[in-house]
């Protein structure tokens, strides 16, 4: 980590603790890029996207991002003009503290939906800010960071990451949080992820674009679309110059982005196993995505694991229901629970045997193989179980 | 009930215990139509159509109907080659005992996927049926029938409705089963009605189509979709003769069939709630409908109902995720609960009132209504709540 934090040591990072919604601890964050540093993002589909999200687009597309402000505890969604007067409000407010423009700044918000942010609370602690100024600003490191933009998550989820491109060391940091409302439309909840290269703005979003597919826009925990999804990848022009269509940055982007997405899934709300699901045989990518959600989505599936029920029956049901596989000949299709065959030819198999299943179902990790026999694309999708404590946590949350 | 079997009397009904997957109940039903009445059906969309699915779709395309049988417990599904010969064990051993041709028989299931049908204690139970024949058979009322074919359902689901079309009586009689795996595509579990009314059998498939897709495909549990949904009607060719286009007896039919489908939604695996939710405002009936199932699907939606917790900012993420609603202009959004408004233009209406709202929430029958403010076309989708027992009862069964 310390090696990790020295070469990000040009991001200032400051946590501060506003009480928004939660008692004693941070839920505040400030990011400052150092100049020349190049940000990219992609954002939620939802048709509600909160203020946040409207304004970090906007100023996205306008100025070259100086700071990234954060808020948990309140998503600043369905709050109409005066959510958008409050976002604009914290991003001035920003700009002012570091001697920014308003539009180099993004603001983000999660948690509640549907209140106004308690904008006293967050003048305060910004007006406190301004005045002690030195001392406190940047005191942060990127775990702080991690932890202070949780809401129901059990833990922080930063991931580190190097790889070798073109002989050169190129590096990775990102932290992302998320436990609920998680079947992402293009980004999933926060996460931010940063690298030490130099990538201009255009060549950065393409490769955030095609990041976010196979990671984020891959994991399901309840098939809900958050209003508030965001994700940037800001690279801060200090290490390796990479140009456009750089195969090995792309991996190692790829990669970063995928661990951060596991562990979302992994701390997916009353989760108790993770699940990995590989749909090949597929006649396109798209169809075998369909296909990888809808059993990572469907109620009894998640309900079977959480039982460590080889339960395959529900299986096949939720690969039969995707629309796009109508006419799918089952008697090609095959199912695997790690290397045991569950179901041949479209029955059970042969070799099949309750005992052996079940105890694979046992594990905390599984991954579950399926072949369709129609094509040659493939997918795969992440996913949890559905346990007691998704109702529970999801019942009593706001409450 | 008295009068309406006296007037459903031509319908001949046995009731069996085979013990095919319980015990001291009965679990094989055999309903044996009156000649000259003409059957339509409607079936599952799942690409793992169940065994006796395919063969009825068959046998209703070759002949008459002469007879349906049911078995609860197995759903041979995805039981290949010999889940085929099984059913159509079945349906030759049904024919014999009848004096009918096999092609006349149309068979359905329901449970559990993937095991074969224990045939020894169905063969032993149809001959010891054949030995006693006259004492036994037609021994059992409506009533027994839903009965018979419950499997996690917590009670019988049987509706009677009458209707005057053109001046004379026409009385239907219908029964479904089915707690989950409910996200009917065509059809849903098994549904069984019947009518007196005399009509063409290509009619009756046309008035049959026309009601399923507000009633039986405008209900979800769970959003999954079973392998063996049916749903039939019989019209015993006794009463009123009634021609194509018929509104009087469409609408009659639909209603018959909307009842039985609140049936099956109240009494979801673990539900506490039925919720009706009615959008209005949409492009097109497709997007209101889709829109409806968003907020019926969404598990965030579905635990706060069980929470009684009016959190509509999960209401506006459930209408915001809708992928036909990409381009929604959110500010013409409203949204109640029975009259009492939460959203306003977008946002917490003026008028909202935690307590009111936590109060309506208690209900145990709850009308959500949405207004999009982008067209005319309107929806109605019912749902129920997800509660600690929908995953209790599916984390336990089979196992």
């Amino acid at each position: 980590m310390a090696q990790t934090e020295a070469i990000f040591s040009s991001v200032k990072i400051t946590c501060l603790a506003t009480e928004i919604k939660y008692k004693n601890r941070n839920d505040f964050v400030i990011v400052e890029l150092p100049k020349g540093a190049t940000t990219a993002g992609v954002f939620t589909k939802n048709a509600f996207a909160a203020a946040p999200v409207l304004l970090a687009k906007k100023h996205l597309a306008q100025k070259a991002t100086g700071a990234l402000v954060i808020n948990a505890g309140n998503a600043n969604a369905a709050t109409g003009a005066q959510g958008l007067k409050d976002a604009n409000s914290i991003c001035e407010m920003t700009a002012e503290l570091l001697q920014l423009e308003k539009q180099q700044i993004l603001p983000f918000s999660t948690g509640v939906i549907g209140e106004n942010l308690p904008m006293h609370k967050i003048e305060l602690a910004l007006t406190n800010l301004h005045a002690s100024a030195t001392q406190v600003l940047a005191n942060s490191t990127f775990a702080d960071f991690s932890r202070a933009i949780m809401t129901t998550d059990t833990k922080p989820k930063l991931v580190e990451y190097q790889a070798q491109i073109k002989g050169e060391k190129v590096s990775f940091i990102g932290v992302t949080k998320g436990a609920g409302m998680i079947s992402p439309n293009m980004a999933t909840t926060l996460t931010f992820v940063f690298t030490d290269a130099k990538i201009e703005q255009a060549d950065l979003q393409n490769y955030l674009q095609s990041a976010i597919e196979p990671t984020l826009n891959s994991i399901s925990i309840d098939a809900d679309t958050s209003t508030n999804d965001s994700c940037t990848l800001t690279a801060l022009g200090e290490g390796a110059h990479i140009g456009a269509n750089n195969k090995e940055f792309q991996t190692a982007l790829t990669e970063t982005l995928k661990r951060l997405a596991l562990m979302l899934v992994e701390d997916g709300e009353g989760a108790t196993k993770l699940i990995h699901i590989l749909v090949k045989g597929a006649k396109t990518p798209a169809e075998a995505k369909a296909t990888g959600f809808s059993i990572a989505n469907s109620p009894l599936v998640k309900t079977a694991f959480f039982a460590s029920d080889p339960n395959w029956g529900r299986l096949i049901m939720a690969i039969g229901k995707t629309p796009e596989l109508e006419d799918l000949d089952i008697s090609k299709v095959n199912v695997f629970l790690e290397d045991f065959q569950l179901v041949e030819k479209g029955g059970k198999s042969a070799s099949y045997d309750e005992k052996t299943a079940a105890k694979i179902m046992q594990a905390q990790e599984i991954n579950v193989k399926v072949e369709l026999g129609r094509g040659v694309a493939n997918w795969q999708v992440h996913s949890c179980d559905l346990s007691y404590d998704y109702v529970k946590i999801n019942a009593e949350y706001r409450s």
